[in-house]
């Protein structure tokens, strides 16, 4: 079985291109079926090559998951566009940031993927952990200006995850089919808030 | 196998507490490996039963997947207890009655449980998403004071989605750590912001 499947695109022989379809091609077994139901056999399969050459290339399924996580953006990039002009509008330009992002088909399911790894697998979720600590929320909380950076950051962070649970795993209405300009605006102030002392929200006084 | 793991307990006849106690371990199971990784032969030897009492009482592991959802509260009396008093205050009070759920173990398992499910099954997503939506989130958006009720509730839904998601199955610092209070302190103005027309945020002015 699966020899039938190879088919036209066949097997080569190694080098760059086709090192990343393999990631490619993992990057989408992995957001659509999830770490523990792809199987190094099937992503060879997809991708047209021999099953050895993943291992060759990779080492192991954990290290090939490793390699498809290349964050959609570089941090620190975006960062210094988001931080730019300040506190006013901050929230605005990391929603629009956010959801300009997941309307991407690629980016959408590297990020699926990485929470469904997380779920599905203690070890994946150490290397989530890992990843969304080292690479985006410690750098980001080096910018928040809050007395608890670290904290904010996190809590961004777990509304993100959120989100896209909602709206792209769980697939919860109306988060489904709201607009793009609905959600930047109705989360816009809660982003703001997370990355700002007071920034974009203020508690209610009492009545 | 399996036979001796009975042991103790015993095989009883079916009884309402035996239904319980099949429930119990079930959810217990759900919430520690997941649903696909759950078995109605483990739920039954560590319930102490023969499988076939499972089949007896709930017809597959799907059904018996959707018995073990019994929320942790009733959402009526819960929503009455947030929403009395009116907007001041009202995301101190949700944010301690959710905080205050997480910390009891079983009622953590449960919410950790179907969060699993929702994203290693599709047809368990189906159904987190039919319970989500009439029993928690469709109640909320009824109270809530916005011109878009379903949108707010559903966010609401997200954010506490994803804080349980980074604190309980991810394990993201400094969430795991931080003190009940330091929590609702942080969360109460985005939950307020979420429940109430400018409820406990308000967009910062431009600088």
């Amino acid at each position: 079985m699966g020899q039938s499947r190879g088919q036209s695109r066949g097997r080569r022989p190694g080098n760059a291109t086709t090192r990343e379809e393999i990631i490619e091609e993992a990057r989408r077994q992995f957001g659509e079926v999830g770490y523990r139901q792809s199987s190094l056999r099937s992503i060879a399969r997809a991708a047209g090559v021999d099953p050895r050459l993943i291992l060759h290339y990779f080492g192991s399924k954990q290290q090939l998951f490793v390699a498809t996580i290349e964050l959609p953006f570089e941090p620190e990039v975006a960062f210094d566009a988001i931080f730019a002009g300040g506190a006013a509008g901050i929230g605005t330009r990391l929603a629009e940031f956010l959801l300009t992002m997941l309307e991407d088909p690629r980016s959408q399911a590297t990020v699926t993927g990485v929470i469904r790894a997380a779920v599905s697998e203690p070890e994946a979720a150490a290397f989530v952990r890992e990843i969304l600590t080292e690479r985006l929320l410690t750098p980001l909380a080096q910018r928040v200006g809050h007395e608890s950076p670290a904290l904010r950051a996190s809590l961004m962070g777990s509304q993100i995850v959120g989100l896209v649970m909602a709206r792209h795993v769980v697939g919860l209405e109306p988060l489904v089919t709201a607009s793009r300009d609905t959600l930047v605006n109705a989360l816009a102030p809660v982003l703001a808030y997370y990355l700002e002392e007071d920034g974009g929200v203020q508690p209610k006084p009492a009545k």
